[in-house]
């Protein structure tokens, strides 16, 4: 009988607690013993639960019982999950998170007690809810050199930017109407500021490459100053304006992450992603590139990830398995936005000749030497699939301006 | 140090070799150890390979080396294979393949060879090429009573489908395309008849409800049979025809698994994978839906899914993992292709009016009490969403019949 322990019962925790119950039997065969939750801490009464015995406002009771050796925490925050979770693997329980910002925050410390000790610290719910993307990404993708990452990881921006799109709404209406559906909170900044993208980009940057990297460091631009105008010259430009969380390697020493809005052609499956759903698309040496899609939050999906880890947790107890980074001296190897390479989407201030658009355009990429970019065109906006500097979209926007051809708003976009 | 040795130096197989050293420092770092590829298996000699040193003939060589704790088998077909890895295993090796014919016809034998000799066999590049989806199916979402899993598992006639639709080109012409860039073989009949993927939804029903079932029990239908007409259909009706591959759990005691043409609308992502990409819908009761895509086939794709088991069984060399099924007394348990539940896509022989063909289906679907069924409509061709039982499909089909509305075809509908 392996005894865990479930930290907060918000609606993760739960989740966690109510789906273990429910596919108990599969799930005990999958670890490959018996199991039971030994104690939920949670500050809160809960007279009434059917789970009430469980209960501990103390986590000391769960610290000083030999019989728990895995503890699963959904409280969210910083403090006290840190330090709870520190003591845990101090005492060599594993530990198992859904909490991105106590990895973004502090996930290199987390990785080197559990080292230290022997233990599993595993946070798969962290990313994607319930889509499985750590795990794949550093166990069944580890013979690939992973080039880049680019992610729809908020599915509260993704769900007003496609209700935009959808039903022609604003984005204060979309919003208001997330938050009716209970998408968003009613302080919405963590989402739709990019904050929440931006610390699951900073969780993938470090397993892949190996070092912490901080969110401080990450360059977060949200959504809102998209306008309903963007998202309908981007529909007419066959694609959509997406929150994409990115990262990308520019060398053996240098990566680039980021979140900011961009155009996704409708050539890209990221495009189709509609929704609360989160997407992501993992580019390797050997596979191309790959797409891992599904329900980035809600209580079960969520609870599903954190139970994965559970059961896997509980079947290699002691073994220490590689999901590893270190702390970084410097983020130096964090590169800024002005080196970011990729095409530009542009809407105008006023209609334009399609005409003249494109022979400016095509004279421009002809003198770039990039003709075998992708060039579309409406009298609105366009877009440019290509890999332009940052000194060469300022160029092309000046000479856009020189032509009195004004832009009322600028996008990177996806490479396709 | 730790040894493994590869069977078979075709397309695979080389792959893994120079996937291997490309990015060995990557790979040892994950496995946690120092590698290197003892030998080579194949009957064909490579006397200026960079790896001729390595080339053995004989299995024996690598039965007889205790250095060996690994062996990757990429020679496809059942035999020698499944006797060489049966060697190995009794030899207390770990295997990794990614042949999909042998672990769909001898899967139960190997996995409880591997069982009883404490090693591990894994397949994660049988099904979906790059695609991680037997590991993350198996681990991530193992708190999940799957439901239903539907994919895309053959890129060759996802291609075929994807140019009639995308070029206006018969069935004919679009396999011969496929034929010129080396999608299909010569002999097509392993992808266009549908037994190829008939292998792969064998192999994802085994694991996800743990009874070998064999492809001879699958009811298994191609591509062959589909007109230009009935892609346009479907394209004019939001959707687009793919060859699904789908297992579906009817109740506890019974599966029905299949290999078909169906009928997908654009409101599922799987719908706008396209090319050879493969695509697998995943549905269990905690994460509603996930979708995992990528490359199918080809050599470092499937290089690197091998590779990735590769790492994994040299780390947890005699750890046994869970992923297993038994071999079934019967296949009682896989229900036939009479008892599938599901909508309908009908293209009609001649013209027929919208609006009568629109009452025509809702007083239908009223008499069925099936009112919030999503009814498309076209002169040409009509989609139904709803539950309806074989016996139903067959009383709207004679109903049609009586009208004189004749159909050309007919097709199931995948749930949206």
């Amino acid at each position: 009988m392996k005894k865990f322990a479930v930290l907060g019962f918000g609606t993760v925790g739960s989740g966690v607690v109510e789906l273990f119950y429910k596919n108990r039997h599969k799930i005990e065969e999958k670890a490959g013993s018996e199991m039971e939750i030994g104690h939920i801490l949670d500050l809160r009464d809960f007279p009434d639960s059917p789970f009430a015995d469980k209960f501990t406002k103390s986590i000391d009771t769960i610290l000083n019982d030999p019989d728990v050796t895995v503890v699963a925490e959904c409280m969210g925050g910083v403090e006290p999950a840190f330090t709870f979770l520190m003591q845990c693997l101090e005492k060599g329980m594993s530990v198992v998170t859904s909490n991105k910002e106590l990895i973004a925050k502090k996930g290199a410390e987390l990785l080197s007690c559990a080292k230290e000790h022997s233990c599993n610290c595993f946070f798969e719910a962290s990313v994607g809810g319930a889509i499985p993307i750590i795990r794949p990404l550093h166990r069944c993708l580890a013979a690939n050199d992973i080039s880049a990452i680019y992610g729809i990881l908020n599915g509260t921006t993704n769900y007003i930017l496609n209700k935009m799109v959808s039903d022609g709404m604003s984005f204060d209406d979309a919003l208001k109407r997330a938050q009716d559906h209970g998408y968003a909170e009613r302080e919405p900044s963590a989402d739709v500021d990019g904050h929440d993208a931006c610390r699951k980009i900073c969780i993938l940057s470090s397993l892949v490459f190996g070092k912490h990297v901080y969110p401080e460091s990450v360059y977060t631009k949200g959504i809102r100053e998209i306008s309903l105008e963007d998202t309908t010259a981007a529909d007419e430009l066959d694609g959509a304006v997406k929150l994409i969380a990115s990262v990308v390697k520019l060398d053996e020493n240098r990566i680039l992450p980021a979140v900011m809005p961009m155009f996704v052609s409708h050539e890209n499956l990221i495009s189709r992603v509609d929704g609360v759903f989160n997407c992501v698309q993992v580019e390797g040496d050997a596979i191309d590139r790959a797409y891992f899609s599904g329900r980035g939050a809600g209580k079960f999906p969520t609870a599903s990830a954190v139970m994965g880890d559970v059961i896997e947790a509980v079947k290699h107890h002691k073994t220490v398995f590689s999901q590893f980074w270190v702390d970084a001296e410097t983020q130096d190897f964090v590169a800024g936005i002005e080196d970011l390479v990729c095409g530009l989407f542009v809407r105008f201030e006023t209609a334009q000749d399609t005409v003249e658009t494109t022979a400016l355009l095509n004279a421009y990429l002809d003198k770039k030497q990039l003709t075998d970019s992708v060039v579309n065109v409406t009298d609105a906006a366009f877009v440019i699939d290509a890999p332009l500097t940052a000194a060469d979209r300022k160029e092309l926007v000046d000479m856009l301006t020189e032509k009195d051809m004004k832009a009322a708003s600028l996008m990177p976009v996806m490479p396709a």
